[in-house]
């Protein structure tokens, strides 16, 4: 029988869950069941979750956990009355917290939740779209607006990174298809020349890109491992001969991918990194 | 003079981040510098760390914040050791939860970091190239392999609601966009009747609409105040004639979207919910 564990929130739940699994995951050997219980809004649904913890607990024979990014003191109050064990993430530094900045905390739900309606947010939409517009080099013209062109060639993460860059951080990010036609001279290809500070590399092992690409096009001359080596050694000589940074991303995740594009994007505009965000 | 807040972090700095902004979100008139310092991985760069923020809280003369996930005891311990006010957002749960889970915590960092090598690492992937291929009904074919297919009028939020659904989840988020012509008859675009289990509408308030057309094309009939009341009102029409579950996007987020989608996913599909991710 398997214990679950609740990750509780009056937003979305995806801090709660994601804090949540990376503190299980130093436990090993563990059988769990994850249940996210979002937009937590009022003691009658956190009553009813209470039920439901209590009930689950009884059930399974062990107690549940239970994370929670809950902000309203009252709703915190009426949750901790369940059977399981409450992780109370927010509740646990009020207090250092109050202390420190000499402020009593409020209990305003939602303060950080990005909201439609706030410039900071309008721009990670308009981000992207500025994405989908310039994906695969589709609109050379603008470049000039980007805030980063990542340069690879195909379906070595260029796409996803992009989209994470536009969606997470408002990074107006385009993307520059490496093709045969570009490789081999050692020299950027003329729409790029004009925005060498923005360009940054992705590689990636040749193995890992033709089984990407073979589950693509399989058979294809484009996804034998010949071409797939030929092309990656071709852009890694061409990313050292225009001294472009660049990453490997075989064994990286986008969301990895993207804070290191982030921090050598700080390093060049004078040692920023991720202090601004945008 | 700010007081500056750092996020550490063994990984991207992300969650410390996320964290930290909803707990500082509860003081109110607080005056912040926040930097994160993503992939601290061994002492050497702890011992740097410890020296930045011991510097930055002399020349300011307040404490600093230091928000962490770092796993490693031994680096949380070097960390410990700085004049800045240290959150451990891991160390503080982990003795609860090795009471009550009967086992030890080991210091496996990244032991929940999204692997590139794992299927549901490269089931996101998978899925934004889908949400990209299937964007703006642009292969009617595919639909069959969709999780769900988002349905509203152009502009509504389904395209960045369709690739955080992918980036975050690993949903196949297809969408339609409705036109002129599929409007006003109340009927379902022929293309979408064999899909009514997944089709989910999108809609959005006239004004709000109105004012992102005219930023896109200005002066429009395409942006007029008329045309956007107009194809919203028959697009809501069309979701209740068709008992399609929607949700009004005007003031929400594409994180509280996408949830708001999987919640009303889970239902149609046994309860679900959040709890299986895809």
């Amino acid at each position: 029988m398997p214990r679950t564990v609740f990750y509780v929130s009056d937003s979305t739940g995806i801090t709660a869950r994601t804090l949540g699994q990376s503190l299980l995951a130093q436990f090993e050997g563990l059988d769990l069941e994850h249940v996210t219980v979002p937009f937590v809004a009022d003691a009658a649904a956190v009553r009813e979750l209470v039920a439901r913890i209590d009930h689950t607990g009884r059930q399974q024979g062990v107690q549940p956990l239970v994370f929670s990014t809950l902000v309203d003191s009252e709703l915190r109050r009426l949750l901790a009355t369940s059977s399981g064990c409450l992780l109370d993430i927010l509740g646990v530094f009020r207090a250092s917290l109050e202390q420190v900045l000499g402020v009593a905390a409020t209990d305003q739900v939602g303060g950080a939740r990005p909201r439609a309606s706030d410039a900071s947010y309008q721009q990670r939409i308009d981000a992207v779209h500025f994405a989908l517009d310039n994906d695969d080099g589709a609109r050379l013209s603008q470049y000039g607006m980007a805030d980063v062109i990542l340069v690879g060639v195909s379906r070595c993460g260029k796409t996803p990174t992009c989209l994470y860059l536009a969606l997470q951080f408002g990074l107006f990010a385009a993307n520059y298809p490496l093709t045969e036609e570009d490789l081999g001279s050692l020299k950027l290809p003329r729409a790029l020349e004009p925005f060498h500070a923005k360009l940054f590399g992705l590689t990636i092992e040749p193995e890992r890109l033709t089984a990407i690409r073979q589950a693509r096009r399989p058979g294809s001359k484009y996804a034998s491992a010949r071409q797939c080596s030929l092309e990656v050694t071709e852009a890694e000589a061409l990313f050292r001969q225009q001294r472009l940074p660049s990453v490997d991303t075989t064994e990286l995740s986008i969301e990895e991918i993207s804070v290191r594009i982030i921090e050598r994007l700080g390093d060049r505009r004078g040692g920023a990194g991720l202090s601004h965000g945008r």
